[in-house]
């Protein structure tokens, strides 16, 4: 159950599809071109090949486990936390003024895919932890950044998000914990969390909970939410710990997989901690982020960097078990092959269907990574361009981005790691052979940091309907672009992509004026077409990264460098206009044409 | 987690797209009306619902287990199993002569799925059984017949096939286990066998092992492979349980899903017996099925009763999910709806979203329903019609149906059990919910009983290629048909339907024509495209179902009677033509313009 990194595939995206040269010549990211990005790419390699995925497996036979409110880590993975944070990795995409390495997201998801291949149920904690970077960042004051930010970007501390209640799930609207107010400035919190993604563990000093919850007296609803900073541990005006806040992990959950990472559900200021003898409580004391009532703002910028984060999770977890099907099927040696070419039973990679199944994972993942790499590059420039124009551009771009990499992005990885238990045939339902991991582990990709169904109504209304549909129509006018570069190429790949492409743009176009047009008037209408439609967006950009692929392989062939890699590009390419691109128009009849009978059917038939 | 049988929707498909009073005119049915389905319906549901039901969860939370040999199934399972033996069910389907009840078919189906619904793991005893007793009453001599299947009829004893070796899955020319000739006509076993289903359990007196080995000097390959009864109590003349046969348990797998159901190594003829004082070892006694170097044929015979079986189970899983994911639907109050109909958090099956996935989840499990019910009247008459072209007929369509309900319906179970944990969200990741269970347990069945790949196999090859595509041609003449009543009745429904039908038909004669013209001459072109054609055909018959079905409802509306439920039949074969037929042309141009894509990318690129 070994792991190899596609660092190769991973700079040619950088470098053909993501512009890193470009991104080089942003201020600040002078020293983050391609020679840097191959560098930190193969240090990258070696850490989560050597040290992360070796753990995987262990992981999920033996998850992490809870005893008495403290929770330990599967075994190893203290000591790999160790080495991701002398590493530097944590930091990786943070502000070198409190000790990041300031790199841009375009090598940074590239390293984030890395880890979440070899581990994701470890890669989740960095992860969470990067969210609560940025809300501090953005919303913190200078006292908190003093005295969070260095911690958190060196892995001394790890960060979780608090957002889920048991009755306020994807609807915030619904948050009870409590905020009162304390005469010093800050607040006492009290309420359940759960759902809390390495909410508590034993391979940090400190854990920083970032939770939403209402102070008295606040509006009803989401506007009446404030984001706190909540450290399990006080931290004294020198930086060392202080007193235990009232904040304990009072049970883990038992799950379908991700099961290394410890589920927390936490209880703030329940007073169990009045029994410690240096407890803080009773009240878990908290420290306001930004102002009050406007939580859900602070959040959504921990929550988007998460998702774009969940969505290089699919990516990874597809290439982890593509990698994985690939091996079995090279060695597993069953049935002649139909077409007569070895006289006796042969690997089965030999075999149409299994080739099929293959393909249909690599050039799934390929087009995902390329996807999600083109977009990382939108976000250095949205964020770091000199520009103020180039800036909204490309924040543009991004924000439409985000729902595609994380829906589209997950959603394929419960198709891939499916096909990846298929390949395995009897043995892939065996746990033991570790591929039913993989389907397993991916399951929660759609659901956390936001349901697919969540993505898509952002994709709907943010990002559709509020510009009349203007960003999504700009995007496809790229794509005819590429299409007329393919075109003009005119070998038999690029022309059969052309085609897909152009039909793919069109049922897309279609389903634009669709959505854009009667998101107010029908929303059931739309809404009822909102996932199919983000499905059919995701499939779209993901298929035309590739096809932008397929053109810089065939202008670099001429060249003699690495040509199996290009064909390969070239093939999977096409494969992925001809077997899946091709489902756009089907999804562009269901939406356009078939919205009625998805909410037809009376409540009591059900 | 409980479970209600859809009796309703069961009787609606026998009554009138199955034709259960045709089937009842059939000399030995003349007591399998449409009152008696109903009758054993309504016992079935109350056996499932109330004994069986309750203890899937269980099953999967405290699996059967394996000490020195020996396994233990689930508390409880015991003696439910005796209860499933009192009741008769395992004789459901079985002839009278040896005391079987000699219902068709088309009831016992209906009955299948109830209790796989009910308890997948627990049903698949019976379902093995079932193979055993069709291996035995069609191949076995008198003499086998006397001894076993009075026995196996009653439930008193529990049959089981054993194929699978650890070097030949589906490829089962790699049978390496072996049969040494007796003096006394008798076979002495030697081998491993693996994957074998409730291989061995406490549940019964006595198992009977149906066993794949090579006679001493056969040939090479699936010619050289008979079939031998191998139980594991040697049984007396008298009928009473003599010695321990060498046919040991050695382990038993962990596995990703029907926890319950031991998957069993067993061990022939390794003289572990010789230790135990009335062993009648070494070397497994066995006895022959038939004639030797017949016994692929035989098994096939089991392996075409398993297979339609398992397609029931993918259904029976869908259900059971769907049910599950609807009642939670109802529950859990979340949000707003986007229409405003509601100004608070509602139920989230105001969702637009949500419904479609319920309407997925219920479209596909009735269209597959509904094409199992009418594969089973074929397979009634096809048995028993007195008139040999009839008989003929109809052998010639269900040979066709049975890939399509094997590996459609299971296919489709997967995506609808992945729904169902998606409706629960976070939820659904959590394994006491039990949303996940039927995730976990659904993904076994696209690969035991043959894998997808090789249903796909079979229905290129032996169903399509071998008579030019005329059968699959003589299907669509049917679909056409229905196309014109559906015309004929000019409800908006019924248009809606007849459009996406037509063009799946259509889809399905190009790629017909592409199979049946190329399997010869271009077999990897044509095998590239073998499950989607299987998905295409699975898709348009389980369409063309609900489309009859429709017309069926919109003929009996008028008559006042159950309006309710023939509505929500109108709007289900809208939906699953609209959102699921409709995905047909997609396929055909995969199938016919990108199968080179398949199979272009050289080895070494993998």
């Amino acid at each position: 159950m070994s792991y190899t990194a596609p660092v190769k595939d991973m700079l040619f995206n950088m470098q053909h599809l993501a512009n890193i040269e470009q991104i080089a010549q942003i201020p600040g990211f002078e020293d983050a071109g391609l020679d840097t990005a191959q560098a930190v790419l193969e240090e990258c390699a070696k850490f989560t090949e050597g040290v992360l995925a070796p753990l995987n497996f262990e992981g999920d036979k033996n998850p992490s486990s809870w005893k008495d409110g403290v929770v330990t880590a599967t075994p190893g993975f203290k000591n790999a936390f160790r080495q991701l944070t002398e590493g530097g990795w944590q930091g990786l995409q943070h502000p070198a003024d409190f000790g990041g390495q300031g790199l841009p997201k375009t090598i940074g998801a590239a390293c984030m895919e890395m880890l979440n291949s070899a581990n994701m149920s470890f890669a989740l904690c960095p992860l969470l932890t990067d969210g609560a970077i940025e809300a501090l960042l953005t919303a913190g004051s200078d006292e908190l950044k003093a005295i969070y930010l260095e911690k958190l970007i060196s892995g001394q501390w790890t960060g979780t998000m608090n957002l889920t209640e048991p009755q306020a799930g994807s609807d915030l609207a619904l948050v009870r914990t409590k905020a009162d107010p304390q005469p010093d400035g800050t607040y006492k919190i009290f309420g359940t969390k759960i759902f809390i993604t390495w909410g508590e563990h034993d391979m940090a000093e400190n854990i920083v909970h970032l939770v939403l919850a209402r102070v008295a007296g606040a509006p009803e609803g989401v506007k009446g939410i404030s984001l706190f900073v909540v450290p399990k541990f006080l931290v004294n005006q020198d930086g060392s710990l202080g007193a235990r806040n009232d904040a304990y992990c009072v049970s883990i959950e038992h799950k379908l997989g991700i099961k290394a990472s410890p589920t927390a559900v936490l209880q703030f200021g329940d007073g169990t901690a009045a029994s410690i003898a240096d407890s803080a409580g009773p009240g878990a004391v908290g420290y306001l982020v930004g102002q009050e009532n406007r939580g859900l703002e602070y959040m959504f910028i921990m929550m988007n960097a998460a998702r774009f984060g969940v969505g290089v999770q699919g990516i990874a977890i597809a290439e982890r078990a593509y990698q994985k099907a690939v091996g079995y099927a090279k060695d597993r040696v069953q049935s002649r092959p139909v077409d007569g070419s070895i006289n006796a039973s042969a690997a089965i990679i030999h075999h149409p269907d299994v080739r099929r199944m293959l393909m249909t994972m690599r050039a799934t993942t390929e087009g995902c990574r390329a996807m999600a790499a083109v977009a990382a590059a939108a976000y250095d420039a949205a964020h770091h361009h000199p520009d103020a124009d180039t800036r909204k551009q490309n924040a543009t771009f991004y924000e439409f981005m985000v729902p595609l990499v994380k829906g589209y992005s997950t959603e394929m990885s419960q198709e891939v790691t499916s096909l990846g238990v298929q390949v395995h045939g009897g043995m892939g339902f065996i746990e033991e052979t570790g591929a039913a991991q993989y389907y397993r582990d991916a399951k929660i990709l759609t659901i956390y940091e936001g349901t697919t169904a969540i993505q898509a109504n952002d994709l709907v209304g943010r990002k559709t309907a509020r510009d009349g549909g203007q960003t999504a129509k700009g995007i496809a006018a790229q794509i005819e672009k590429t299409e007329g570069e393919l075109l003009a190429s005119g070998t038999p790949a690029a022309k059969a992509v052309a085609r897909r492409l152009a039909a793919a743009r069109q049922a897309f176009l279609d389903v634009v004026d669709f959505v854009a047009g009667g998101a107010k008037a029908s929303p059931n209408a739309v809404f009822a077409g909102s996932v199919p439609y983000l499905m059919l967006a995701g499939n779209l950009v993901a298929g035309w990264q590739l096809a932008r692929s397929l053109l810089v392989a065939e202008a670099l062939l001429p060249k003699g460098q690495d040509e199996a890699f290009l064909r390969a590009k070239i093939t999977t390419a096409q494969f992925y206009a001809e077997h899946i691109l091709v489902k756009a128009p089907g999804l562009r009849d269901s939406i356009v044409e078939g919205a009625g009978s998805v909410t037809d059917l009376a409540l009591e038939s059900f």
